[in-house]
């Protein structure tokens, strides 16, 4: 069984990072605050809570959260500009630590691509190293649905995306860094799973992880 | 069997009238100016001719030129603006001459939704009066497929989309214009048909059609 100190020897080694994004790379859940900006956060608060406890797929749950909002284009990125994410502090010197060592930085979430490029641009992270939903708009703009064909939007997506970007590039130490249960169900196939609760800590994930941080310049001192 | 005085008994009694809109209410095929204007004129100019002659499906057919062309949102936004549908000369004055009378008038068509929401415009047509294929993008302008469920987006559609019309609306008298053979096919359930020819003459439409036209001012004559 994996201790700490097996986390860190991975993580000095690791031939590729990923990261989830929401509440980790960014301090907040850009759905929901989507959702809040288009004046429909209490619904899909509620939407959430009622997934959670009916052991809704993420899809489905998904799904229901986008038909509740149905974003117009506009809307997204309206909110971009006036509501851009905000980068959780020490990432970026994380991610050029990472970039400088040329370890290659992955995004990978069950969020919106539209909302994820921004940060990954902030970041210098090249946009093919992002594994996001993209959300599909008629030609008025009018919301038309999502690519159901991602991984990441399917229960178990991002441990799909790992494992073909080990296939792809032959990464034999991959680390996941990220806050939710998803992403620690993410490793294996990821090497390592290092939890970080420095937005918020969710008790089973911190209790799960090998190793759990509040702050990145913890993981920045350890490379 | 009907004859041509027939078909102007109902003309002058319709309760609605449907347009199809390639080569009727415009001059043009917009999907194959939008391919030209994108630089994939020739190719799907090819696959329209091999669907034709291996009786390809409406669906498949029109799946695969939009994947030949994979238009930008961008380039149908430029399209529209550079080379913007040509109306088909006295098309304005017999649509005024229905709306005088109060009849409705829709636009069926399995073209693109887009392309010809400024053409209903001009006409003074309300959009929710159209009836064609909407495409799908993803946030970043690119194309991502297009509305499977749209009744026009398959063969037999623009009947079904008639049919429908009677029952939401009650008309017992419809009447449907056009030149192509997807036209003719729409009558039953449209009452009666108008062959179209003043664009192009396809002598299969022209040799079936009761009443065959190359002037919508006998329309407008004979209402
Ligand atoms: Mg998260
Ligand atoms: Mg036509």
């Amino acid at each position: 069984m994996a201790t700490e100190n097996d986390v860190r020897t991975i993580w000095k080694m690791a031939d590729a990072v990923c990261f989830d994004v929401d509440s980790t790379v960014i301090q907040e859940e850009a759905i929901d605050e989507l959702a809040k900006f288009c004046g429909k956060g209490e619904q899909v608060k509620k939407m959430t809570q009622e997934a959670m406890n009916g052991n809704m797929d993420f899809r489905e749950s998904f799904r229901r959260r986008l038909e509740i909002i149905r974003p117009q284009m506009s809307q997204i990125r309206d909110f971009i500009k006036t509501k851009p994410p905000r980068l959780t502090p020490g990432i970026k010197k994380l991610v050029e630590a990472l970039h400088q060592r040329s370890v290659p930085v992955y995004l990978i979430s069950g969020g919106l691509m539209g909302i994820i490029t921004p940060v990954a641009l902030e970041l210098n992270i090249p946009l093919q190293n992002i594994y996001a939903n993209r959300l599909k708009f008629y030609f008025n703009g009018e919301f038309a649905g999502f690519d159901e064909s991602e991984p990441t939007s399917r229960n178990g997506g991002k441990g799909e995306v790992i494992k073909m970007l080990k296939t792809k590039y032959g990464y034999s130490s991959v680390v996941l860094i990220g806050d939710g249960a998803t992403d620690l169900e993410a490793s294996p196939p990821a090497e390592a799973f290092i939890g970080y609760g420095g937005n918020v800590i969710r008790e089973e994930v911190k209790s799960r992880s090998k190793w759990f941080i509040t702050d990145f310049q913890e993981l920045i001192n350890a490379l």
